[in-house]
């Protein structure tokens, strides 16, 4: 037996550790990790589409020209060589910017912890979609943010109720210190803001005084028409921070993401990010530089866009045959996501059960909710299976929620 | 002229924010980080240490055997069979541990930053030691801590002081979290803690209910007799959190360290992880993971250990010939840091500007006391230059030292 501190770790934690919690989606992990099932619930780019070749040409490259000093630190705000070829990757889609605005981070979820950290005093408020992504209200809550969500319609937020939501925190003296928007194939609900409402939404951030925190992991993603600008490249100003990622376009074991804000703001998350930290990894960000230098990047983005457009049809195909009525989804223009609405008063946490009995296996979808709701939605992700097992999963699927839907009916006979 | 959130920044920031600070290293940096200067002052390892060839070797043969699954999203913990290997290599330095007790980190920093985001809120105090490493105080500072100094002495702590400076804390109401240091081969000071000291230190823990957190990063590097045993494997019980790197012995841009520590804080630490990055660089980790199944890392801990050896002996001959009396010095028995301590009433930092004019500098002791002191002091790696150049850098220092020595006298006369 050994010796524990006498005090007892709850006297030890912080008031934001006592609060944490594993998240809905790590305790679904334990139930739907079978061997053999299909699944659509990881939130993960598929392997298929990592330019593996490619990464073991840029780090044999690396080791030859650079040789030790590949392996030294680097800066906290990242390779400078690379910082240069982010500003220009970012200009490029009509985001200009100076050296002092843009910092490589860990992952975007390390972009979502620091501006957490250097805005968020206990109880400050901030606006999310509902739904929203589950990583960073799991940020924000570590900061000990108090979160309001805001109705994401098909089209894009819900702008009066955003006021409202403003209003009403404002007027109870809360301090609202921004808004964070995923505007293009959210992660959960494959949803984008369209172009109206994206300038919409900037107005009213300007008329709310309200700075918006854009995060864009999926844009590249897009399977239809041209991308739709983003709030930053349209906002032309400072009023927008904006994180990307280039986890789902190359690979997210590199971890290699970029902010892109006021400079004031990133002074701060520099200072942050020093004592999170340090640095990132010299070589993901050496493999990442040569990926941009080498023009890969854009081809990496023709390659996967139609790999994933593939499988989102095929999904979208057998969720139309094999769903009852009343059952409604999302039909994602990118991304990796379909969300799935379920009739109200069912309860997509009880069937995951009896679909993990079939053989297949969702995300549901009221964590993705801060305050409450959506018990009768799922996330389905086509990013992992392939063509005939999507199929096959969703005729399963199908199968759980036709079921559910007649036993529900029999029962309110 | 871009717009900018009317409110302005400081109403925005968080209170956290508002206090932070580029270190004063930093702040040197811009004035010691000019062209053939000799420079003492970078707490770096040398590039000629890291096995580049191995490093190669491992990479590729990671690609060739996983392909793809290398570059996947990996568990927050870290990967897995790493988790395994160095929880055999913590064994065999005397601390065996249960999988639930250990997690990787995206270097040591990462794990002082997560160790404070559990355990500290605004005002809790954390007790260091005078002199202690700044990265460390920097992310407990993050975390708003209130930090309280400790003697070093040339064996180990005060533990007096230890004693008092804890009453006094407690009497005040307020909450003592921990008690952090580095036992071996500290940053700044290049002190151990003795065997002795070290039995002395936890007897005192026990007896104030006092948790340690120990930081071991230069362990590796003995240049004398084997190593003393770290606190945690002394100890044998949950009361000490030990964290250590694989940054000066492999290379520190592979962001690779770990905590080894109670389940209960560990399990509180991955949930902050989570949220902070999500997870670490599966291809640093890979790379690890080949180090220490090949065997590779106690080959290379044996290359370092006489190639810093030597380099601390210049230095330190150096020193004995350079310096003129008044000055003192630590004599390190490993790691990279010397300490050196000049005549009462002497300015390290105002020395700086003489001593960058001469060619040559260091990074003043001063920002390494929490609570003030340390102005006559100052710290130097003798890990970055040759041993010629060491040589010459010593005796730049030494004439600018004597001449401020000799000035003083005058102006004192």
């Amino acid at each position: 037996m050994r010796e524990r501190v006498a005090a007892g770790w709850d006297e030890l934690f912080s008031s934001a550790a006592r609060g944490m919690r594993f998240s809905a989606i790590r305790r679904m992990s334990a139930l739907i990790e079978k061997p053999g099932i299909i699944s659509f619930a990881p939130g993960q780019p598929s392997p298929e589409t990592f330019p593996v070749e490619e990464f073991r040409e840029i780090v044999a490259d690396v080791i030859a020209r650079e040789g030790a000093a590949a392996f030294q630190y680097i800066l906290t705000r990242g390779l400078a060589p690379l910082l240069s070829a982010v500003r220009e990757y970012a200009a490029a889609k009509g985001m200009p910017s100076q050296p002092s605005e843009v910092l490589m981070t860990e992952g975007s979820q390390q972009g979502l912890d620091l501006v957490a950290r250097v805005l968020i005093d206990a109880g400050d408020v901030v606006l999310v979609e509902r739904p929203s992504y589950i990583g960073a209200t799991s940020a924000f809550r570590a900061a000990q943010a108090r979160m309001v969500g805001v109705r994401l319609g098909p089209e894009g937020l819900d702008l009066d109720h955003l006021r409202e939501r403003h209003r009403a925190e404002t007027s109870a003296g809360r301090r609202v210190k921004f808004l964070y928007v995923v505007p293009s194939f959210q992660n959960p609900s494959g949803i984008s803001h369209s172009l109206p409402a994206r300038r919409a939404l900037l107005d009213v951030a300007r008329e709310l005084d309200l700075l918006v925190v854009e995060d864009n992991p999926y844009g590249d993603l897009f399977f239809e028409a041209q991308p739709l600008p983003s709030l930053r490249s349209l906002a032309g100003d400072a009023r927008v921070v904006y994180l990307s990622s280039f986890s789902k376009v190359l690979a997210p074991g590199l971890r290699t993401a970029f902010i892109l804000g006021p400079d004031e703001l990133l002074a701060k998350v520099e200072i942050a990010k020093q004592s999170a930290n340090l640095c990132g990894s010299g070589l993901d960000q050496r493999i990442l530089l040569g990926c941009l230098r080498g023009g890969l990047i854009e081809d990496q983005k023709a390659r996967i866009r139609p790999y994933y457009r593939a499988k989102r049809d095929v999904m979208l195909d057998a969720l139309a045959r094999e769903m009852p009525s009343g059952v409604a989804w999302t039909r994602p223009q990118g991304g990796l996501f379909v969300w799935l609405t379920l009739p109200e008063g069912t309860d997509a946490e009880s069937l995951l059960e009896a679909a993990v009995a079939e053989g297949v296996a969702y995300v549901t979808g009221a964590p993705f909710f801060v305050d409450g709701g959506g018990e009768n939605t799922m996330r389905l992700t086509f990013a992992r299976e392939d063509a005939p097992t999507i199929a096959e999963g969703v005729r399963r699927l199908g199968r759980v929620v036709r079921a559910d839907v007649t036993s529900d009916r029999a029962s309110s006979r």
